[in-house]
C-alpha cells in the first residue's frame, strides 16, 4: 500500500520505519529540512529516531505539494497538535484520501481535539484515529504492541490492519472514535504528573496503582459526559496506554514531568524534548471542559496545582492521600 | 484498638508495623517460633521483612490460645492460603469479634475463597476483605497506599478506617466483598505471567498495558459471573492491585514468574521464596472455574500453558499477539 506519513518527530519516524519494513510504499513529510535531508541521504533520524536504522525505501520532502496524495491508500498525521492546522490547513486532499491520525492533544485556543479539527478542514475524507499503548521507540524495537483503529468506517480499519498486522503489531477495532482519542489525550495529564511525583519517596508501585486507579475513573467521567462510551475505557486506547504512558521512561509526557520535578523552566524542557509535552497544554484545557461538563477532576486539579507551583509536592501529597479515603 | 494478627510473614509483619506505629495494640500469631522469638526479642523479623525496625509493643505467640481474642477488636488474618483452614479451625471466636482477611488465595480442593472458607469456619462472625494496591515492603516503607475495606458492615470498615489512616495509608469502602476478594485473587495470575514474559526482548511497556488490560477485561468477566459487581473491577481493589503486583519487583507473584523464566524448579523456587506465589495455585484452580461458568480466558490459558511447558515463550507471544488483532 502507499502511505503518506505527515511529520517526522519520534512517532512518525518509528510509523515510517514500521510500516516500511511490512512493505509499504512511504512518502513523509516532515517542515525540518536537516530530518528530512539526513533520511533521505543517510536513511535514519539521529535526533528523534536515534540507533535505529530505518529503510531505504522511506522518503522525505519538505515540500508538501511533492506529496504523492492522489496515490495514497492513507494519509498519517505525526505531528504535534499545535502544528497540525498550519500545517495541513493549506493541503488540498484527494477526495477518497482516508485520514488516519495518531497525535494526542487538544487545542487550547477553541478546546478541539486534533480529529475535530481534522473533520473541520477535510470534512469530505473518512476520518481514524489510532492510538493505544504505543510507545515509538519500543514498538520499533519490536515490543509486542497493539493499536486501536478507530472509525466509522470499517474499510479503513481493515487498510490499517493491513498496514501495521504483523508478528509484533496488532490492531483492533473500536467505532468510538470520541472515546479512543479523548482515552489518548486525556491519559499524557496524569503520565506527566505521575512523572512529577513518581521521584518521591511517598511514590512506589502501590501509589502508581492508586494514582492510576483515580486518573482511570476520571478520565472516564469527563470523556462519557463528551460523548464517549464508557467501556471504550476499559480497552488498550485508555487503560492500556494510560500505564504504558505513564510508567515509561520513554514517554515524552513522563519524561516532561521528571524535568518539572528537577526544576527545570518551560524554556529549558522544550529545549531538551524538541517540544512541550502533550499533556502540559491538554491539563490547562481540560479542566475549564471538566467545569463546563459538571464534571469535577480532583486529581487532575491537584496536579495542575503542582504544576503551577500553587502546591508543594509535600501538600500535593497529603491532598492525593485525602481522595482515598472513603468519609467515616 | 486491640488487634490480633494471625501471621508474621511479609504481609502480617508490615501490617503489624504500621498498626502499632498508629499506637494500637497488637499481639501476634507465628506458627514459626524463630520468627516469634526474633520478634520478641529483637523486634525485627529478618526472615520476612529486613531492615525493618518493628515497634516494640508488638508482641508475637506461637501459641493461639494465648491469643487476647476476648478483648480484642479484629482478627487480621494474613496468612498464605494454605495454612489458613488448618491454622483456624481449632480457634473459638467470641461472637462479635469481627474478621478482617488480608489473604489473596483459593483452595485448589474445593474451590473455596478464603473469605468463603471464613464464613464456612466462622458463620457468626462479621467479614471483611481488606485489598487494595498494598505491596508489603512499600507501605511499611512509608509510600502512599490504599486499601479497600469490602464489608456488608458499615462499622467494621470504619474500624478498619480507625485503624489504617493516617498520613500515608487511607482506606477505602466497598461492599462488594466478591468482587474485591476476587480481584485481590485473579490479579495473582496475571501477575506471575507478567513476571514470566517480562524479561523476554518483545516485552516493554506496551506489551505490559496491552497485557493488564486483556488480564482487567478477563478477571472482571469472570467475577461478574461469579457474582461480583462490574464497577468494582475499575476501583483500587482490582487496577489499581493488578498494576501494583504485576509491576513491582516486590511482588511474590511476580518475582515468582521471574524465577520460573530463570528455569528453576517448583522445589527451589518454594525455597528462595518461603512458599509459592499464590497465583501459581489459584491458576489451576481458576481455568476449571471459568469453564464451569461458561466464561473463557485466553490469555490465562497462555499463561498455563507457559508455566507448564506446553508453549514456548515465543509461542506464548505468537498467540498473545493473535489475542490482540482484531479479526479482519
Amino acid at each position: 500500500m502507499n502511505v503518506v506519513i505527515v511529520g517526522l518527530g519520534n512517532l512518525g519516524s518509528a510509523v515510517a520505519t514500521v510500516l516500511a519494513r511490512n512493505g509499504h510504499q512511504v512518502m513523509a513529510w516532515e517542515f525540518n529540512q536537516a530530518v528530512v535531508d539526513e533520511l533521505n541521504q543517510q536513511h535514519s533520524n539521529s535526533a528523534y529516531l536515534p540507533a535505529v536504522a530505518m529503510p531505504k525505501t522511506i522518503a522525505a520532502t519538505s515540500d508538501s505539494q511533492q506529496l504523492p496524495l492522489a496515490g495514497a491508500d492513507a494519509l498519517i498525521i505525526t505531528l504535534p497538535s499545535r502544528f497540525i492546522e498550519q500545517t495541513l490547513a493549506g493541503l488540498t486532499l484527494p477526495a477518497g484520501l482516508p485520514i488516519v491520525n495518531m497525535s494526542k492533544g487538544m487545542n487550547p485556543e477553541n478546546g478541539e481535539t486534533v480529529c475535530q479539527t481534522l473533520q473541520r478542514l477535510f470534512p469530505n475524507n473518512t476520518l481514524a484515529q489510532l492510538s493505544g499503548p504505543s510507545i515509538a521507540n519500543e514498538f520499533v524495537a519490536g515490543v509486542i504492541t497493539a493499536f486501536v483503529a478507530a472509525s466509522s468506517c470499517h474499510s479503513l480499519q481493515q487498510s490499517l490492519a493491513q498496514l501495521f498486522n504483523n508478528d509484533s503489531l496488532s490492531v483492533q477495532f473500536s467505532t468510538d472514535i470520541v472515546g479512543v482519542e479523548l482515552g489518548g489525550i486525556f491519559k499524557n495529564c496524569y503520565a506527566l504528573g505521575l512523572g512529577i511525583v513518581g521521584q518521591h519517596a511517598v511514590a512506589g508501585l502501590n501509589f502508581s496503582g492508586a494514582f492510576l486507579t483515580l486518573a482511570l475513573q476520571e478520565m472516564r467521567s469527563l470523556a462519557v459526559a463528551m460523548g464517549a462510551q464508557a467501556s471504550t475505557f476499559d480497552g488498550l486506547a485508555c487503560i492500556g496506554d494510560l500505564i504504558a504512558t505513564a510508567l515509561s521512561d520513554n514517554s515524552h509526557n513522563r519524561k516532561m514531568g521528571q524535568l518539572l520535578a528537577q526544576g527545570l523552566s518551560l524554556a529549558q524542557i522544550e529545549q531538551q524534548l524538541g517540544v512541550l509535552a502533550e499533556g502540559y497544554k491538554t491539563l490547562a484545557t481540560m479542566l475549564p471542559l471538566a467545569q463546563q461538563h459538571g464534571v469535577t477532576l480532583p486529581l487532575a486539579q491537584l496536579i495542575n496545582e503542582l504544576i503551577e507551583g500553587r502546591l508543594s509536592l509535600d501538600n500535593f501529597c497529603k491532598g492525593f492521600n485525602a481522595l482515598l479515603k472513603s468519609p467515616c
